[in-house]
């Protein structure tokens, strides 16, 4: 296994999930344990009143943990969401929209992961919170 | 109140949410108790490998909710989803993909829904399926 | 493997689970694909105000998932409760809790399983519903 | 509206939960925003193999959301577990077992609250993940 960039990451996210190519999805930062991944602000994302759509929020947190179970054991092409679980918790800001995520437990089947997501520069207001399982392929 | 047509809750969906304009969403059914909702395939929406990708089977599943919570309250539309719980079961087939929402309680303050969904012609093994709940505008 | 009776199954989970044995539980049918679990009204386990607690609930719940994953696969002791997800519907009655477990999908790792819960003479207004998935041991 | 201690929240929650006393059921410490809840170790609570079952890790997590609210709201005796969702992430070990639940979000009418479950001494590696949903009186 050979380590990925956050570049070889986004690239990956990009091909396998046409949808992560029209949110112009971003990995910011990727480390062993954790992602910090980002929806820019786009005005054709935004229902009206202002906010991103729920679905967006979902894109973007499955891309996060997908992110962070790439960063974590390389290229795992074949891993595949098993469960998501979100509750949503304030309306979004008309600003980039972040993923902190990170893997809770890691088991030679599955990954189970936490995201934090947070309108940027407002950190310490979740906009949701989301736990999921990826399913890995059994070597 | 009055009562929504399935043409009328489709096109208020795809005011909403410019995902499900962007997915050709349809509702095909819309009973008070009930939804059957629609994507039709396009080739776009497939990932390597050939499957319809995890977010847009939970914006339809989102969608499919918010269907059956107009169709039972009418235009309510500060509506927004809670939570939203997602098991992921088989891959779908190169077909359209069907979301079937019922009510399973419907408080004054929220509704909580549940989601089949399937490949067309094959109603029989889920795709995924969901539970959510809808918080409503309190009165 | 050899199929297991209700009986058997109902003591295999009351020797492995405590709180089984206090809540007096019981499997009234198992077939494949289902199974009708069942807690009896007790004094003792009700709240103040009358109803049977949320852990009450949870408890009968993951029993009736861990009967179905037995009734389909024979003695599989170490298959063990991965994730659950519960919504508290109504409030129970005051009489036995009935919990109404099936199978959504079974692959050779994990068994998806959805719950219906209800108050017995009650079965079309469900107290709770759950989705779960039980981990298998790998052959 | 008064501010409760550990101690008057531990007897509203085993007042109310039969479950809890039996379970011993403990809150060490009590802030605003973030509560310590305990289980401590009993033979009569653990399942052949040595660990405890998941309804009594589910009981805690319950608890402690309880108790989070409770610490921050007050005696607010009719609110109720709407949803919650837990991942068993590794076994418990023979020892106490500690619930640390916090607020992610307060509104009016409902807490969305975050437990990390882990065995005493060993608090970097959860047994469990829970979030979860408390629905308040509205005033």
């Amino acid at each position: 296994m050979t380590e990925l960039t956050a570049q070889q990451v986004q690239a990956l996210i990009r091909e396998g999930l046409p949808m992560a190519e029209d949110l112009d999805l971003r990995i910011d930062q990727l480390e062993p344990e954790a992602v910090l991944a980002r929806v820019p602000f786009h005005a054709k994302l935004v229902r009206p009143g202002g906010t991103l759509s729920g679905p967006t929020i979902m894109a973007l947190a499955d891309a996060a943990m997908y992110a962070v179970v790439l960063g974590r054991l390389g290229r795992v092409e074949m891993a595949v969401t098993a469960n998501l679980n979100i509750n949503f918790l304030v309306k979004p800001l008309p600003v980039d929209l972040l993923a902190h995520a990170r893997i809770l437990r890691l088991s030679r089947r599955q990954a189970v992961c936490e995201v934090e997501l947070y309108s940027q520069g407002n950190a310490e207001e979740l906009v949701a919170h989301v736990t999921g399982t990826y399913a890995l392929p059994l070597a």
